[in-house]
């Protein structure tokens, strides 16, 4: 066993919940969040400010921050697209803003109706206007790999970063896998090269989907390249509602039994974090993924038939 | 793209329809062998010869590997965990023989009723009357883990390895995570410490199952500490029916997307690939794996309802 750790970040209630169809009661949100909590959650992406007329089931975004907030030492971070919105999340008490943006050019017009360089001036009225001790967080979208423009190149990246590292070094920086699409070999070489290229930023973090199965190894090429903060969400929830069978975001319990496994800290109990799943599994309109869940359910099955 | 290449070992034949339940038709089998090899597969564990009654599933292993070895170019291997059994294969036109033992002494009491060195007697007999220029691959289960004996240590494989290496260096050797529990820093470990240990031996192999969600990454471990020969069966077949949702080996589209994704040659064309997977999943009785079937599935969908 080494003492090396490395930090989740819960992201189901937000990635996970916002591509629910069916309106989850704001109760049972606050269940999974307090039930991730005590199995040893300490950083979550709780929810979104967003347009409710857009993302109806975020509409709760306020109820849904402060029972977050409520929990001792829990860093819990809400996602902004725009400055109104950040407003917003400051008004409604929050204390980590992850602002997100997307490097491909369609993606981003997609989802807030602007170049990714308009974001970047977005980026930059929020970081001034923020209160002091506000935490930051910047979600690069479409960092490898975009739904309509395919791969994306690393100067892309770059490109993006240039622009958005000297606004606010401070701020922890996750590239995303929006599509899943990435490979290991990819990962290792963004990271490889922005922690290379921008030393002054304070920490980085790696968003990583399983659709095509790669999630947890491109978790390891992005940790072996030095990164030790990752976004991952329970039972794998942040499937596309409109595409049955491809699942979302690498699944916190299969993260977690592996670097547990490795003897690298997560201060997550992953049995207990298992139960959690089976739980928020059950979410009606939930798109489920991961392997440990039904791995360690199977067990306990095998176990009890064979006593 | 580099000029990287590995061989995917196709396992589903015999690991996978060895853990169906029903009996496959012997016509369907050869369907599935007939359409991997048209999706660019060359290298497969056919059959498994063993007692019909213990394993009444695999009763047809002469008419499976008979339909393998008219595939040009195919280099078919068998499964036997005795000399008796692989006598059997020989008289039946095996080319390549694949003998199992389990370095865990209760694993391989329950497979084979021998003691793992009694088993290393039974793989020298083997090896004794085999005819000239058959080819032999060793299997050795539990190397990492054991379902009963839990973590198997480097030690155990080495003191087993020590006593087979000699027998016949020649021998490609796959080191198998039977249970699926084996994280990617111990797989790195093992195969770190047999290269450099054996440097005589020909070709190492590593057998991975997706159980708990790590098979791609065990895999990428075992490439990273120079493995290049991976089993895998079509749509993850494999899963243990006695425990429902606990998944199997590693999905070959899954392994096949990763390499290609990262330009490392495998000779399969992913897309027809995942087409033999969906049919394979359908077999009755199967437990299905691996993630890129439904992702491709659900990117189809997807751009049929744009369009």
């Amino acid at each position: 066993m080494s003492d090396a750790t490395v930090a989740i970040v819960e992201v189901g209630p937000r990635d996970g919940f916002q591509s629910i169809g069916p309106l989850i009661p704001t109760d049972r949100k606050i269940a999974v969040v307090n039930a991730l909590y005590a199995a040893g959650v300490r950083r979550m992406e709780a929810t979104s400010f967003v347009s409710p007329s857009a993302l109806p089931q975020l509409a709760d975004a306020e109820e849904v921050l402060a029972a977050a907030q409520a929990l001792a030492g829990l860093d819990a971070q809400v996602l902004v697209p725009t400055a109104r919105h950040a407003e917003r999340a400051s008004v409604a008490g929050a204390k980590h803003i992850a602002f997100v943006l997307s490097v491909s050019e369609r993606h981003n017009r997609g989802n807030v109706r602007r170049s990714p360089m308009e974001s970047v001036q977005e980026y930059r009225a929020v970081i001034g206007s923020l209160a002091t001790g506000m935490k930051i967080r910047l979600n690069v979208a479409t960092a490898f790999d975009c739904p309509h423009e395919g791969r994306i190149p690393i100067a892309d990246v770059m490109t993006l970063l240039d622009r958005l590292v000297p606004i606010e070094p401070e701020a922890e920086i996750a590239l995303c896998d929006t599509t899943g699409r990435v490979t290991p070999d990819r990962v290792e070489a963004l990271f490889g090269a922005v922690i290379a290229r921008y030393p002054q930023v304070r920490a980085w973090a790696f968003h990583a989907h399983d659709t095509y199965g790669l999630g947890a190894a491109n978790v390891l090429a992005a940790w072996k390249a030095g990164v030790s903060i990752f976004d991952a969400a329970i039972a794998g929830l942040g499937g596309c509602p409109f595409a049955p069978g491809a699942t979302g975001n690498v699944a916190t319990e299969d993260l977690a039994w592996m670097f547990e496994g490795m003897g690298v800290r997560t201060g997550i109990d992953v049995h207990r974090l298992a139960s959690v799943a089976e739980e928020a599994a059950t979410i009606p309109g939930a798109q489920v993924g991961g392997r440990v869940r039904d791995a360690l359910r199977a067990r306990a099955c095998r176990i009890e038939a064979v006593t």
